[in-house]
């Protein structure tokens, strides 16, 4: 990794490391004071994207800089708000801003500012520039690179995306200073996931800093970015998620599922904790992964998702979105991340998924009962 | 350019010449019996999209064909249909059709169709192939090639896009024959655009046969071949449309002022076949061009606009469109495709939009006259 040292335009210093995308390679900044950077960055043909509450939490510290922007578009941000419906609203905005092809678009915000954003740039007059400020955990450790765009329609959810690399991501740990603990904890959920990718042994030891992470900025900042580099090997190698990235999908097919199961009532990265479980769950079950696994990484991927366990989950619902999967092939066949005899996270094809669901109604009754007994 | 015969899977002959976009190469086939060429190209796997005036056309032969399909999306070819607010009723259609990232799209239809099924194909599930099957002479000589999509938003035309290439491009002459005698003229303005832009020589021969293509239907394949092959050029060496293919809008900054001045009431190429004689009436004044170029290209212009002269534009609206074309670049300059002194399209800055504004208005009085006159 490219990790080196930059004198910026004064006497502050970013580190930065590049991301290679098939449309060249882009930056992504660790910033120690982002409202300069962004003052800097922010000219006549910026037009600002930016999330309704990070705007009124940071208010006096950003409105001198949003005067100096094309256009600033505040956006309240539903699940709701990164739909195709609502998609017209945000084109006839900025084409009444005069936007043009060398303009730029900036995001400024978590996951549903990225997705309405990139999917934007990556089609409006066919193509503008965008740059991308997160200010969640999950965009900072997770979703910033890897170039996806995704929108709703209806209710089917991400059914229309994009790979669409921003020109630059600037991250700074002063936002999350205003984030809920849950939100914190759906970031985690990510870093979790691709440290367990990464191996065993990386996951033992994010596990282990677990708690020191949410109290020490220096550590969440050493972990975000080294979550960052993990994913940037797999993205890098395979941007279009064909094979190797598909691994990056971990927690994920039954973490959608309980995302919809719940009525979006948990944050994304915490149902991707319970996802990674269940996999885990279910591997030894298949006969492919070991129980150890399970066991080993149980309790920390718990106290990630403990808040939420309460929450009812219709069977009906996550059987449904299971069988939808973007990522499954056919009818029958799923194609599910689990991990494997050496505890390596693997794509598998599950052939028959009567077997796959029914060890599901399992996981859900032996958690049932592993609360009962906890309580 | 690579002219070869192919032996196909039996033993009928096509032939067919490749371009290659960012995505690799695809093939522009010219068929000689394309119901026989859908039959083996259409599968379980492939989801129709079609201009339902053709669906009713040719209905007894494509009726066995459409029920190998996985799914068949009959589309009225409105302007409106290729909007932005009609996207989520085809993804819904797609989704609930069982659409998977292997599965393709198979645009049967005209350049509403391509744009839908172009831009549906960018963007669900994050990309599937497409391959078009075009059957207006429109699409058939110049849009099908180029990897351009477009969608309308409200009232703002074309300001959603991507570029994407098929998988495969399948050109049969035969849905000529159940055009409007305008449709064929409509894609005439795009021929005599692209012969303009190769050469003058060129246009002058076109400008000789142009009476005879429309009756000689091998005539016709010969022309639509060498119009493509012209594009082909401009699109292989600027895709994205940033410099070189810029040419290629000769005539349409103004055609699509013209459309918009005349409430999308004259054919997009003969709108087009305006533009071109508007653009060669400015470059003299504006100190460019010549006016022998204007009137050397005028009469096979004005044949093939004749039908349309009678349509009132209404100036603001002109004046609006061109103002607001997304190739310009700021409020005031305009950046415009006009005839060298050679007679070469090429693309001039012109700075002060009044001025262009004032020829305008001259050449619009001056079309009035001509009209009298002949009268």
């Amino acid at each position: 990794m490219d990790k080196i040292l930059q004198l910026m335009g004064d006497i502050r210093v970013s580190e930065f490391f590049e991301i290679n995308a098939h449309t060249g390679n882009y930056r992504v900044v660790f910033e120690k004071d982002v409202m300069h950077y962004l003052a800097r960055d922010v000219d006549k043909i910026a037009h600002l994207i930016i999330d309704k509450n990070v705007m009124s939490l940071y208010q006096k510290r950003l409105q001198p800089i949003l005067l100096q922007a094309a256009s600033v578009l505040c956006i309240e941000t539903a699940e709701s708000a990164k739909s195709l419906e609502q998609l017209p609203e945000y084109v006839k905005f900025l084409t009444a801003h005069q936007l043009r092809r060398d303009h730029r678009l900036i995001a400024i915000g978590g996951g549903v500012v990225q997705d309405i954003t990139c999917f934007l740039a990556a089609t409006i007059l066919r193509g503008v520039k965008w740059c991308f400020y997160p200010t969640t955990l999950l965009a900072q450790a997770d979703s910033c690179i890897g170039s996806k765009s995704s929108l709703n329609c209806g209710d089917i959810k991400n059914i229309l995306g994009t790979f669409t690399p921003p020109e630059k991501v600037i991250i700074d740990v002063l936002f999350l200073d205003t984030l809920k603990k849950c939100d914190l904890q759906s970031g985690m959920g990510e870093m979790l996931k691709v440290h367990a990718i990464d191996s065993p042994q990386a996951f033992d030891k994010i596990a282990q800093d677990y708690h020191a992470i949410f109290e020490d900025r220096a550590l969440m900042i050493k972990y975000i970015r080294r979550s960052l580099e993990i994913k940037k090997y797999y993205i890098e190698i395979d941007e279009f998620d064909r094979h190797e990235r598909n691994v990056m999908n971990y927690g994920h097919s039954f973490g959608h599922a309980i995302e919809s199961a719940t009525y979006y009532k948990i944050p994304h990265g915490i149902a991707v904790s319970m996802g990674m479980d269940m996999a885990n769950y279910i591997s030894p079950q298949l006969k492919l992964g070991r129980k150890d696994t399970y066991l080993r990484m149980h309790d920390i991927l718990n106290e990630n998702y403990n808040d939420f366990r309460d929450i009812d989950i219709s069977t009906i619902r996550f059987f449904e979105a299971l069988s939808k999967d973007k990522k499954n092939l056919g009818q029958q066949a799923l194609a599910l991340i689990l991990p494997d005899e050496q505890g390596r996270i693997g794509k598998h094809i599950c052939n028959d998924s009567k077997v796959v669901y029914e060890i599901c109604l399992q996981y859900f009754k032996h958690m049932t009962l592993e609360k009962i007994n906890i309580g």
